[in-house]
């Protein structure tokens, strides 16, 4: 059994949430949650369910890889042809975007994917995660975020990327670009797609500490739009998804577009570069180190 | 009697305003109130009121086109002309903005301007809008917005291109860029004025949706500085511009300018452009059949 | 006795701190200290003390220049000699700033270095501002604003330039961009350093107006971070610097300067048309008419 295959076997986010001491309001470097991995024992059974409900125009969107919904190559291929397909039916408008996992919404990108990987593998995962962000952030359907669990990192860009963001009121649920923590770091686009959420300062602090959010100081920052009970989130999102479908869509389309297409288009025009700078980044030896003493310590606490 | 002549004489904004049922306070399409025109009964008498008080060195300047001083090619064009002469008489330092209509600051742009009109005319019309936000925003002088009224769309645009603005502190006063809610697009500078005001995130879900805001969430996400009681609007206006002309004029100046450049140059750098995409967008048959329908609405309702 | 040197015993800063009759909260010119100069009885003795902590990696850098640690050539010369010796030391990992003045942190830029002086020194002094400025906002320290008094213009920015910023809690002292009020301009990167700070609109607001904020306004607007009793600034810094240390250096230093870079490089790219920017502007006769005045007035004030 490879040092991987053994890992595999032994992470969970549940762990990572509960990592470090937590701190004062202003400084918590709470959960390293960022780089997470999962057990695949059901890697053939699909890892995106979707419900479409041709009479409304709204699909519902299921993230069901358990345990913690970690963006893997898979994952996320899965979801992107599962975005297009809708993006390309012109009877659906909507998409709702949440979790079937317990207390997870997505626990952000899979650690498997980048340790111990060849750099085009690395290459191929980056490129993915660009995808999915140009996908959805720039999609022509009302998309909505029902973050019924924590979201930290890779799963907190998915959540900004959406037009609004509905949070389970649940003190234990945190979301943030949390990074900087494991010693990594967000690329420009994920700051971007930040800084349109929750401006410039915000992010600058957010990004420098790695800091995760609980959902009430995700929504004093306007992080998330709106809290509601953990049972509520998807019958709110299905209420709130009638009202934006109320609105013109050819005019509502061109209005996100016009808000979005600068920074959609700083990545799409640095597309390989950005996915070079990972690579060459992600490769490096201190950061591989970094990486695997992060798994290290991930197999110690639950050897 | 024309049909146009017909809709002259049955619209008015206060039908506008109760139109659509309200909705939670996140999504309220309230008043697509983005359009609107009004009886000419008086096309002659001036539209625009100016009283300059030389001894303050401060102009109020009252809209005074029934019902709801609307904007059209005419009053853009007689207020373009007031607000140039005030610019270039130096003893005028400040300018306060208001209306003598009850209920209603204005009502925005006027759909007759835009309904059924040649690309030329279309296009003139454009550049007196272009032509008013480029005067205000860019102005030397300190003006200041008296918002005794309902102020969505084009008098939003307005109000926002002051350098402060005092709203009349009613419920039933709603203030918005609620373009969308009518099927068109704010274009990129009433967008860039947005921003500049409420930021990145707030404008998105505010074009997005085409929202109203009452005067209380106006205030609470710096649509506008301050609510009084009605009554009070204009001489708060008069009190807070004594506190702005202490301020040295010239340094004040150079610091709006610097503040403003940015977004004033990419507008006169785009200027022909800018009216082209709006020509090209307002004449189209589908927005054309909109606008239609719109005024039936309109006329059907009052019929 | 020159001039120069009779107003040099003659100025202070309280007396600024109280010049201008308070207004209301939404304009408020209060104390234009935006220019203040100092006696020199001690121009020999450092202005800058540090004190550097092998064992936790923090430097304490106290601003000990009476009056009021006012930004001279001299000064800033000294305090940019000793942030570059902390950042070439790779021990040092973190820098706090504050003042052993009593209720001022820093009073900005010294008068007497823009009055009656040479161009040549007028350029030497503003370089000496530049470099004091992108010394500690492209700092791969952790850096914190302990402002335990008021912080007027160029100590305004100096605090701003900073990571985090905790002030004393105390009624009496603000902190804010005023050179307006002086009639003189904030340059550019105070502005992008504002607006990175507090958001576009608050910024216009501030610099037409000068506005200086107590320091609860200042923490409602985002200025400042965090408020302290006065005795406890100091010990606050030192607690939250723990926090930022556990940080991975590396992770944050890159993630700081995604989100400095764009505003250093405008003023790297700039910085000599800047400096002839300033130099011809405070160089004029109607502005140094303007300083001979405020001089004048400082003078019979305490005469």
């Amino acid at each position: 059994m490879s040092l991987r295959a053994a890992l595999r076997t032994k992470r969970c986010v549940s762990g990572l949430l509960s990592q470090l001491p937590s701190c004062s309001s202003h400084v918590r470097p709470r959960a390293p949650a960022v780089l997470v991995s999962q057990q695949r024992n059901n890697s053939t059974s699909p890892k995106i369910k979707v419900d479409f409900d041709q009479s409304t125009g709204v699909a519902i969107m299921q993230m069901q890889s358990p345990p913690v919904n970690s963006l893997s190559l898979d994952f996320l291929t899965e979801l992107c042809i599962s975005v297009e397909k809708l993006e390309m039916d012109k009877s659906c408008r909507g998409l709702i975007i949440t979790s079937s996992q317990p207390k997870v919404f997505s626990a952000g990108l899979d650690i498997m994917e980048m340790y111990g990987k060849s750099p085009e593998r690395c290459g191929e995962f980056w490129k993915a995660v660009q995808e999915m962000w140009l996908k959805i952030y720039g999609s022509n359907m009302v998309t909505i975020a029902a973050i019924n669990g924590s979201s930290p990192a890779g799963g907190c860009l998915m959540a900004m990327t959406c037009d609004y963001r509905i949070m389970a009121d649940n003190p234990r649920y945190s979301i943030g670009l949390n990074e900087t923590q494991l010693g990594i770091v967000a690329p420009f686009w994920f700051k971007d797609t930040m800084t349109n959420t929750v401006g410039h300062r915000t992010t600058e602090m957010a990004l420098e500490l790695g800091l995760l959010y609980s959902s009430s100081e995700a929504l004093k920052i306007g992080l998330v739009d709106q809290l509601v009970p953990e049972d509520q989130v998807l019958t709110t999102a299905t209420e709130t998804m009638t009202k934006w479908l109320a609105i013109p869509d050819h005019a509502r389309q061109l209005s996100k577009s016009m808000m979005r297409k600068p920074t959609i288009d700083k990545l799409t025009s640095n597309r390989e570069a950005d996915i070079k700078n990972f690579v060459s980044f992600i490769t490096k030896d201190s950061i591989q180190k970094s990486l695997r003493m992060y798994l290290e310590m991930l197999k110690k606490r639950r050897g």
